[in-house]
């Protein structure tokens, strides 16, 4: 088997870890293009990727998998590039971080819209490095015009990157991720401004801060040049948090002025609760389990397993399609990650109207 | 010279990190107390405590430093109880996350509140380590009833603890943690609030979060043992900042719902800028400088100086107090962190009537 191309355009933080984890995790040949010649240079250089394309349509042209890992800014406008110079039997992803705006512009069965949640690392080439992925949920948002198999070829990869790809609807994504990413951001900006400001913290009068602080505000002013398209592009989904969280903070400032111990109590135990909740739902839990389905194989086919899958909380491990020989079907295999898992994607897919089994 | 004798008064996290580092970095003799049996006997089997005392009166009688490490919600009584048995050289302290409560209780001259800032690491005697207050802010509140001579014991021994002392205000104090601390830990309540609930993030439906996630929510939930208190007992502080907060997030869903990008840029930059200085100030700089100045034996003086200074910006790194024979005056050595420090220094305490010079 010979091995598998790649191509990334933006060769930056993500591309670049996204061409050093192919390379060294799958034995991927990786071209690389970027608008910025010094990046492009410096990532050849220092053997992120193996080729440094002259133009884009060169990177892109042989590949099997194009990754487009460039600001939300120009990111419509590239993948459509990518899309025109891209062969038919190529998946095209993105990473941006936000996912409405990009689908409903390229309805392609290659394009499939995706974004690695990497947490706040340095930017640039020089900070990239294959183990970025490890772990790390991908989210995907396949539509119902995406095409089954290279929806699955895009999700193995991304399973051999280090990734979990995790199926998700692109409202859902920009909802979620306004509540996850883009609110905590607006809060760490919140902070760094009124720890700086006030009657004994102006100028050299700055308080010392201790490191929960540090914890807290480590993303504020994260650059402009990335995020102010990330809140823009999501404006309204994070307007919905904001006027949320300003209710929430409304509420709490009731049951300190009203000195209601009983309800700060159980505003904060309920936080404890969530809090505990959502680190659990970050933990892999026991063996794989697989499941087998028979599927037509028509676009979206694959697409519609996986949200469903996604939608009920099940997270597919990873995944595999073995076409019939004259293509007309084939066999999905599901990994999932526990029992409750392999009941729930049974019944679902069976609701789906596809036979399914334990395998 | 023989051991410094210290005792702690509750010996969880905190007290039982002052303890061992005590020990271990100062050879003092260190006597223990807690309320709860069995914590007492953990800290003694640990080697936390030299001797497990079997009352307060026997832990602090012979002290020349306790250290009261309780609940906010027990302090004010404990600290009393404390200077009623502790002898007449003994300085007297606390670790309390708010000051002004505890200082306008006490107004006895051998007790300065204090306050070190190491961050939400687990509770218990079990976690506590020597190396807990490496670098780390202790603010201090002396008063104008604080001994000098024991307000310089008290930050001597703190820098020997590894800490950085720091004076200051108590009301300033309150309200520099209700923007540094309180507000960062109610925004972490709000995020995992609205990350946990909202239409596809109901029970096993909870999203997959990232690393940043995970840091901004680190101190989510924190016992609510210990921060209903500390939130009842700054209530009007943090009010004050949760209104700023939500004049902040009102402006910031302005210019986004106007899609004022020029707004969210100059907005987030400013975060940048703040996030950057916040980060400055607490890096200790150069080589440190020392002054001298000749001061009255009187309480409150030191007090006095130390808190101008702290005003002003200047952060003492260390301080020594050389009583004249007669007891009557005495010459303070202060060390400060850069030639700028003590350019201001001198000016300070000139302007209150002292004299000083670079030693």
């Amino acid at each position: 088997m010979s091995a598998i191309r790649i191509a990334v355009v933006g060769v930056g933080l993500i591309g670049g870890s996204v061409a050093l984890a192919a390379r060294e995790r799958l034995g991927a040949e990786v071209s690389g293009y970027d608008l910025d010649p010094a990046v492009l240079a410096a990532a050849a250089a220092r053997g992120v990727i193996a080729e440094a394309a002259g133009g884009l349509p060169a990177a892109v042209r042989d590949a099997q998998a194009v990754f487009v890992a460039v600001p939300v800014g120009v990111l419509a406008d590239t993948v459509g590039e990518v899309l025109r110079h891209a062969g038919g039997d190529c998946v095209v992803s993105d990473v941006g971080s936000t996912k409405r705006e990009i689908v409903a512009t390229h309805d392609d069965p290659r394009f499939v819209g995706g974004h690695p949640l990497t947490g706040a690392e340095t930017a640039g080439v020089e900070h990239a490095r294959a183990g970025l992925f490890e772990g790390a949920t991908w989210y995907l948002t396949p539509s119902e015009h995406t095409s089954g198999m290279l929806y699955e070829r895009l999700h193995r990869l991304l399973h051999g990157l280090g990734a979990r790809p995790c199926a998700i609807d692109p409202a859902a994504h920009d909802r979620i991720l306004a509540a996850v990413s883009h609110l905590p951001h607006v809060f760490a900006n919140v902070l760094v401004g009124q720890a700086s400001s006030g009657p004994e913290r102006e100028g050299e009068l700055l308080p010392a801060t201790g490191p929960s602080f540090r914890d807290a505000t480590r993303v504020a002013g994260a650059p402009s040049s990335v995020w102010a398209d990330i809140y823009l592009s999501n404006s309204d989904a994070l307007i919905g948090e904001i006027d949320r969280a300003v209710e929430h903070l409304t509420e709490v400032r009731r049951a300190l002025a009203e000195e209601d111990r009983d309800a700060i109590v159980a505003w904060n135990e309920a936080a404890a609760a969530d809090r505990r909740r959502l680190l659990e739902r970050g933990l892999a839990g026991g063996p794989l389990v697989e499941l087998r389905a028979a599927v037509p194989n028509r676009p979206g086919v694959v697409a519609q397993l996986a949200l469903e899958l996604g939608r009920a909380g099940v997270n597919i491990a990873d995944m595999a399609l073995y076409p019939a020989p004259d293509m007309s079907a084939g066999v999905v295999a599901l990994w999932v990650a526990s029992q409750r898992d392999a009941e729930r994607g049974l019944e679902l897919v069976t609701r789906l109207g596809f036979p399914v089994a334990r395998a």
